[in-house]
C-alpha cells in the first residue's frame, strides 16, 4: 500500500566529460482538445510515492535501481518541498490520479540528489529505458515544481563541491586534470584559469598521478590521475585534531 | 485541520558562553501502575504535526515563536526521519493519540535546527514557559527517536560551523575571542590551542575589533569584537570569482 501524502523525487546528476547532465523521465500528457491521440511531451524527475513499509531512502533507491541498474549509488537528502499548493494545476492532479489510482489532496516531496558515473552499463539502461540524460543548461521547463527542485539540487551540489571531494563520484575512476576542471566549471558555471587549476590539483596529496595516459584520443594523450579516498579521510581526521584549520571562511 | 502523516521537530541550539544548550519540553507520562497520579518525567524536542494549509517551515516557525517569543530565527532543514517504525512503542503511540486526538499510524518527521542567542528576553520565555535549556552533553535520553534527531543536529551543526560563519548566530552581537573559542570547543568537542586560535581570528578581516571592553567581570576585562556579515558576503563572492580557492579540501 502506498502512503498518499509523501513522495520522493530524485535529481540524478551525471557528467559526460564536458557537460553536467540530469536524468529525466518523458511522458505524454493529453492535450485539451477533441483528439485524445494528441499528446504533449513533458519531462519530470524520477520519483515515487513511498510505500507504507519503506523509509524514504529505500523509496529513492528503489526508484533509482529501476532506472539506472545501479544498486550502490551516492545518494543524499536534498530538501523537502511542502508548499500546500505545489501540486494544484488540474493537469498535474489528473496525472497523479491516473498514475496512482488513489485520491491525493496534498503531497509533500522529499528530494534526493544522486551522483552517477555515466559509464557503458548506465548508458545502456538510460538510453534504452524510459529515462534519458539531458544537459542541465538546456532544460527550460519541467512538469510540476520539478524545475525548482532541479535548481535546488544544483545549488546544493555547488556548495558541497566546494567543501567535499564529491567531484570524484561523477568522474571515471581514472581521469585527466582537464576532465576535473571541466566538471568544476560546468557545476559552478565559471571559467577557471588552467595554470592555477593544474597547480592547485597537483598540490593535493590524495590526487595520485598514475603510470598511464589517455587512450584513443585525437589530441596528445594526457596523464591520468585517481582520487585516494582512504588517504583523504585519514588526512581530514588529522586536520580536525591538530591543524586547527577549521575557521575555513578565512581562506 | 492537521495532516496526520507529517510533523516537524526542532533542535534549538543556544550558547551560554561556555556550554552548548538545547531547548527541550518536559512532560509527564503515566506509569504502568494503579496510581494515575504517578507520572514519569520525560523530555522531547519541540515539534508539531503540520496543518493542512501550512508548509513545513511555517510549522517550525509557529512552534518556535510560541516557545521563544522570537519571530526572526535562524532556521534550516536538518534531515527527514522516516523509519516506518520510528514511533512504535505503546507509550509513544498513546501520547500521540492523547495529544492530537486523531488516530495516527505513521509519522514522517522533518527535523529543523535553529540557532538562538540566549538573551534576557529569550531566557524569560524559556525559564517561565514549558520549555527549558539543557546542556547538550548532559542529555542521556529523550522520548521517541529524539535523541537520534539531536545527534544528527549536532553533526550537521559541526559540519556547517567548519564551512560557514554560523557561530555568530549563537554569540552576542559583541563578543570576546574567549567566547568564540569556547563555542568552537563546545560544538566540536575538542580543545584548541589559545594562541593559535587568537592568531587565526585576528587574521579574519570581517571580525572587527571594537573600541569597547567587557563590563562587570571578575577577571581583567577582555576586548570585544563583532562580525561584519556584509563584508563577509562581499568577500565570499569575490573569492568565488577570482581566487579559485574552491578546492577547499586541500587546506
Amino acid at each position: 500500500m502506498v502512503n498518499p501524502s509523501i513522495s520522493v523525487d530524485c535529481v540524478v546528476f551525471g557528467f559526460d566529460g564536458s557537460e553536467l547532465k540530469v536524468l529525466l523521465i518523458e511522458f505524454g500528457r493529453k492535450m485539451n482538445n477533441a483528439d485524445p491521440s494528441q499528446l504533449k511531451l513533458e519531462r519530470k524527475l524520477p520519483g515515487s510515492l513511498i510505500q507504507e513499509k519503506e523509509d524514504l531512502s529505500a523509496a529513492a533507491q528503489r526508484t533509482l535501481v529501476e532506472l539506472t541498474g545501479l544498486t550502490n549509488i551516492f545518494l543524499r537528502q536534498l530538501y523537502v518541498f511542502s508548499d500546500p499548493n505545489r501540486i494544484s494545476r488540474p493537469e498535474d492532479l489528473e496525472w497523479i490520479k491516473n498514475t496512482y489510482e488513489i485520491p491525493v489532496s496534498r503531497i509533500v516531496t522529499v528530494a534526493y540528489f544522486a551522483l552517477v558515473k555515466i559509464d557503458k552499463s548506465v548508458l545502456q539502461h538510460t538510453v534504452e529505458g524510459v529515462s534519458k540524460w539531458h544537459g542541465v543548461q538546456s532544460i527550460k521547463q519541467l512538469a510540476f515544481d520539478h524545475k525548482q527542485i532541479l535548481m535546488k539540487g544544483l545549488e546544493v551540489l555547488s556548495q558541497q563541491l566546494l567543501n567535499e571531494p564529491i567531484a570524484f563520484e561523477l568522474l571515471p575512476k581514472r581521469f585527466t586534470i582537464r576532465q576535473l576542471q571541466n566538471l568544476y566549471e560546468a557545476i559552478l558555471g565559471i571559467e577557471i584559469d588552467n595554470r592555477n587549476f593544474r597547480k592547485k590539483v597537483l598540490n593535493v596529496p590524495c590526487i595520485k598521478l598514475l603510470d598511464e595516459k589517455e587512450k584513443g584520443v585525437a589530441h596528445k594523450p594526457a596523464r591520468l590521475y585517481r582520487f585516494d579516498k582512504a588517504m583523504y579521510e585519514k588526512d581530514i581526521k588529522k586536520k580536525m585534531k591538530y591543524n586547527l584549520n577549521f575557521i575555513r571562511f578565512t581562506d
